[in-house]
């Protein structure tokens, strides 16, 4: 099946057809699927477009990366499937972003499809890549999450992680870590996305552009102006602003 | 996996489960996965709960059904997958409910498969079972739409007729033909959810059994008052309150 561009939601559902041929290249689960489906009904009501609260939480974000010690892009199946190419890119533009796979429903061969994937977008120059669950990975300290377990030289030595589309006890296994999480996440009311210190309410593929525009911009920005904006930035502020846009429709 | 009924979200993962179990047995498709979770995000909006303006569309639906010289229940694969169950206990409660497999991604294999599980929860007492696009199919006459095929002896000859989960040019292809439609959405906004006579905004397993209540009050119920429902009847204001409810997460 193909989509033609003229369809009113062309976007939407070549999004959809990535994430079913996910599946089936074993990248992607049936709850993968489920989870999307979610994603699209939220973006759907937020009318599909980045607003200004997403704008803000990734002029906040692209400042935390920028100063941090060892960032970390973490990336599970359905990141994976939909933007491979957008976090290689990222990372290609600053090699010390280090991408990281962190899948729920974690198996060996699922793993490397899906490290396999990055590997060939970035044709030739890949960037970085761990497995949060291979051979040495190790358990943050700070609670007994069950999902704790990263790489010991990826989010194992991270002050700043960006999750998208993650669930909520791996969120919280990184802040009991004592790192600094943006999620991407088209709930503002859910559990990483209220506890997290950045959250981008936006669709994944339409905000990463706008992030590495401001990486590449901030890369030459003092670490002053950088920690100022830090400072003055308000998530309690921009998931009231997302909560209201997404029962109001309001337009800013 | 099993949910244990503690959880504070049992019931929308219990269904998450079947619905992955229909794609393992063949029921279900990869499409009808990222439908689902649209619905899921749609429910948690609304609370998760039938409203007020569902119950309304649910005794309009039961007096449209109760009247009707030939009604027929459409069923595709999350339906089946959902609730062949309840669909089975109301055909088997009221004789002259005909049930009506109709999918979008049709194979004989998978109406088989659907058809098949319909008779096994019926365990020996199944109720008359059609298939739109079996032998015999018929194309509905009022429109050139693609989805308006149906069987001859089921919604070929249906006056009312009840879809779930269905998409917007089938909903299109049966009122061309003349039926009233009835139709269970979550999505007050959809096509098929403003389009059609009566329009249940509600979650489809948790939605049936009310319908199953009222139909059979409303067997011992006169013409006359049935007919006063559906002439007091305003989808139109059904709408709008839903449309509240999402936006708002009023509560009525």
């Amino acid at each position: 099946m193909s989509v033609p561009d003229s369809h009113p939601r062309a976007k939407s559902l070549k999004l959809r057809e990535r994430l079913v041929e996910g599946l089936h290249a074993g990248l992607v689960t049936e709850s993968g699927l489920i989870a999307h489906g979610r994603g699209e009904a939220l973006d759907y009501l937020l009318g599909e477009r980045t607003h200004d609260f997403a704008r803000r939480a990734i002029e906040a974000a692209s400042a935390y990366l920028t100063l941090a010690r060892h960032p970390v892009l973490s990336i599970n199946g359905n990141a994976a499937a939909l933007a491979a190419e957008q976090f290689v890119a990222l990372a290609q533009d600053d090699p010390r972003l280090i991408l990281e796979v962190n899948l729920f429903y974690w198996t060996p061969e699922r793993v490397e499809k899906i490290i396999q994937r990055l590997r060939d977008v970035a044709q030739g120059a890949s960037p970085t890549i761990f497995d949060s669950r291979g051979p040495g990975s190790i358990l943050l300290s700070g609670s007994d999450n069950p999902r704790r377990q990263v790489h010991p030289d990826g989010i194992g030595r991270a002050d700043v992680v960006l999750v998208s589309l993650e669930d909520g006890d791996r969120c919280e296994a990184l802040l009991a870590g004592g790192m600094t999480v943006i999620c991407v996440d088209l709930n503002p009311l859910s559990r990483t996305a209220q506890r997290c210190q950045v959250s981008i309410v936006d669709e994944l593929t339409r905000c990463l552009p706008v992030l590495g525009e401001c990486l590449r911009r901030d890369r030459g920005r003092g670490r002053q102006e950088l920690e100022e904006r830090v400072r003055g930035y308000d998530n309690r502020q921009v998931l009231a602003d997302a909560v209201t846009a997404l029962r109001h429709g309001a337009t800013d």
